[in-house]
């Protein structure tokens, strides 16, 4: 199928046409937005969540062109075949299985002809054992009394995604655990932590399915060095997360407990595994995992079953393309008018840019279309006074936005010029959407014109139920894929990172070098190479 | 000045062409960095700063011609008259002289004839005298207990600037105070801060300029209802930052204190006046507060006294300029290899967004080249594994790398592949700058191909010293505002966020309606609004 080649498609051409004529001034999103019953045409809503695209700049034969390019590329099709169990990892040779991490059915679900959901299954079963014990106090360390800091060791896709989701779940969190997280290899961040914790009541969970990453492996040490520097054995005080028969489960270096981790389920795609399930299981107790879980479930089924113009991962995904290749917009903004969701940007980043900032297709071939987009946010209403003078008056690019109907703190509720805060965030996310799309362009002032015609999506949850981020979770993931799958891409490696990875392996071992004999010099590294290490060596 | 059209420039025309040749595939960047002694040439230090832009895509005649342009566009003058208190935020009449907070010189700065020096001398010294007799435990709540919590309430300019700079300095918090931010007006940033502090002693600071921002105003409401509802009295558990006169400085609504701050410095560039002064006195002590205001004037100094090719801001704003303008990224990433450093993006991010995210020039014109970029970032090594993939291999955009050369926690030393944390986070950030700008272009698999050329800076100090933070800050100040000079743009207003707040006004009056009489219907909204109204009140 991605034989042919995706600009030569028929819909992709009268898309981009049609782009042309969109971009007419009487198509200004200020008239498309006059259109009666056009939220009604362009909102939709699917497994709990609503989605709102009445002012992307979009029309009713540009949607048309957009489902019909989703048809010729068979992404619906190519979902189905994800779930079950197809290498559609072409370069690394696997499956991409994180929606079987969230399956409650009893279909198996077969990779290479084995059915993996019993493993999955063992594995949910051994969080909540272990989890609900050590909630109990049934497991504790030496001293007897109960853990009550988490530190998570781990980088990238095994930090950000259960970051994203401690974050939003937070007012949730009643067991009593505070939860930290040991990612970035800087020693500072090691440092912090180390300034807040109790050791005899520190838990740590190493996360890494290689249990070889240059950062999680520096940081583990430092774990250990601080463990036994306080008369601890880190035996009683570590759980990995990691590949069977890695180096973290591995009978001779004991642990608290291992949990599994598959080379079926990527990083970034990996929050409702063991990674994302251990520590929100100790912060929120296993049930609210579950009902993540469940959430995450619901989207999957959604995207894999509802027909493409119903169907709301499908269509942001579109919508994506829609913006990104024809109206040509380089980066989209991520906003949600809810502080708990202030790691969704940053989880959304990673899984959208790593997944999708690619530059070859399934066969090798030189993406001949621009792919992925540069993914930034902060909450609202916030971001209005950061950045939205840009997103007004500057360089325009296209903004989700997400609404919470409910608040979790609901019991403040004073007014203030009449309204409550919640009412206050909700006058704000629906008059920027407002605001950026239809503009003002009389005034006298040429300062206090704005040009409008600035596109955006409302996504819209009930409430930061565990169900609904797993739903918000899933959403984001299966609209990457299917942005992938238009694309042609593959979206589920990333060897983007490997060159860097190199180069700091050769630095690592000069350096080691030096620290071994001081009169090392960097003669053979060149000009600049020479002039940071002698800096850094002093 | 602005008369001359930029566009048509010279200098300007040259580096249009110029930017032609730099394009071509002998000037890859893995070609211009074989010349010997680009380092020496393409790095500069200053203001106890190292900027080494060696693996910018420049050359010689491409910095000789952004040298002219600067000097066409009398940027230093420009700056000069900044510092001097001529209204160059002209929309507003009004100067911009923030700089003057963090001056320790005996020259009066005149704004409108009269030296605001003495007032600035008068609010350190409050801010000293404050913040030592409330640590020494002399000021208290009436429990007698010393304040252990602080929520600074204030949005925008008023929390993104304080944030950075105490998450920055948070290894040298050593009073006792924990910092909470209250900027959202979602109700869940409050409840989130509610549920951890203590009632007693904890202190309300009130940053807002003109004391009517929507925001802040619902949320001291918020803090008003829970201090009393504690059987306290807010007069003596707040304390407000505000202009002299506005309803927060009113002697029939008592505070512990009330601290000014001036119609001359804007909010984004407020850091260094009582905005940021009381909040991170408290948490530093003043001596360190100082320190900061002392490395910012160094900046300011350098920034304006040193010759152009020198000047490590101006450098820096030109070449945001050759980026933005002839190499046409569209954003920029900006990369700390210091996890302290974690909310340096997001205080850029509104810096340089807000400031330079402008459709006219001084004239009223329109601006006829892009200006302003989207700014994003992440620390690294944290970066590498989220949306580097894209970084490398998908669309290409500049970045800003800083290092850092001295950690905070250098105790914990543990060698990890025969390297500290702190030597492996530097292999990564030299690998990272190598690695964007040599790529890859030989490997039997495509999908392991980097193409390379993708320019980066990199910015180097000692320690996260408290001078250095102020060194830092005053850096992107200076960048940010040399870069409005060349563009001919106000980089101090922000009209861009008016339109939202206007709307919201609007919007908020009918939910108030609604709130008084439950029998209201939206019938006067629009078809949308409509619908998200009644979907929120149920």
């Amino acid at each position: 199928m991605t034989k042919n080649i995706l600009s030569s498609l028929p819909a992709w051409r009268q898309l981009a046409d049609h782009a042309k004529t969109l971009a007419l001034p009487e198509n200004h999103l200020k008239f498309l937005l006059k259109e009666s019953g056009r939220l009604k045409k362009f909102s939709k809503k699917g497994a709990g969540l609503w989605l709102d695209f009445s002012r992307q700049r979009l029309d009713d034969k540009a949607l048309h062109l957009l489902l019909e390019l989703a048809e010729d590329r068979n992404i619906m099709g190519r979902f189905e075949q994800m779930m079950g169990g197809d290498h559609v990892n072409v370069t690394e040779d696997r499956a991409a299985l994180h929606t079987a991490c969230r399956s409650f059915s009893n279909k198996p679900v077969l990779n290479d002809g084995k059915d993996v959901m019993p493993e999955i299954r063992r594995i949910r079963n051994d969080i909540k054992s272990f989890s609900d014990d050590l909630i109990a106090g049934k497991i504790t360390g030496p001293s007897g009394m109960p853990f009550r800091d988490v530190v998570v060791i781990g980088i990238g896709g095994s930090y950000l995604g259960a970051e994203f989701a401690t974050t939003a779940l937070q007012h949730q969190a009643d067991k009593g655990i505070r939860m930290h997280f040991l990612s970035n290899v800087d020693i500072d961040n090691f440092g912090a932590i180390a300034s807040k914790i109790v050791p005899e009541t520190t838990l740590w969970i190493v996360i890494s399915k290689t249990y070889t990453t240059a950062e999680t492996t520096a940081n583990t040490l430092q774990a250990v060095k601080y463990i036994t520097s306080h008369g601890l054995d880190p035996k009683n005080h570590m759980v990995t997360v990691t590949s069977k028969g890695s180096p973290g489960d591995d009978p001779s270096n004991p642990v608290l407990k291992t949990f599994h981790m598959f080379d079926y389920i990527g990083g970034r795609y990996s929050v409702t595994s063991a990674v994302g399930g251990v520590p929100l299981s100790l912060y929120l107790g296993y049930d609210r995992f579950e009902a993540f879980l469940k959430g995450a479930e619901e989207m999957d089924i959604h995207a894999a079953t509802t027909p493409a113009q119903e169907n709301l991962p499908l269509l942001a995904a579109l919508i994506s393309v829609w913006n990104i290749n024809f109206l040509e917009y380089p980066a989209q903004g991520l906003i949600p008018y809810s502080s708990p969701l202030s790691k969704l940007a940053a989880h959304v980043q990673q899984l959208s840019m790593e997944s999708n900032g690619k530059s070859v297709t399934l066969d090798g071939e030189p993406v001949r279309v621009s792919c992925g987009s540069i993914i930034f946010g902060e909450p609202g209403t916030n971001a209005q006074h950061s950045f939205f003078q840009l997103a007004h008056q500057g360089r325009p690019f296209p903004i989700d936005f997400i609404g919470v109907l409910n608040p979790c703190y609901d019991q403040y509720n004073g007014l203030s010029q009449g309204v409550t805060n919640h009412q206050e965030l909700w006058a704000n996310l629906m008059a920027q959407a407002q605001a950026l799309a239809v503009g003002k362009e009389e005034d006298p002032s040429p300062a206090k014109r704005f040009s409008g015609n600035r596109p955006s999506s409302t996504l819209v949850m009930d409430d930061l139920s565990p169900k609904n981020i797993g739903r918000l979770l899933a959403f984001y993931e299966a609209r990457t894929v299917f942005e992938a799958f238009i694309w042609g891409i593959n979206p589920f490696d990333q060897y983007g990172v490997e060159l860097g990875k190199v180069m700091a392996g050769d630095i690592r071992k000069t350096m080691a070098e030096k620290n071994k004999n001081p009169d090392y010099r960097f003669d053979n590294r060149d000009e600049i190479q020479k002039f940071y290490l002698e800096m850094l060596f002093g």
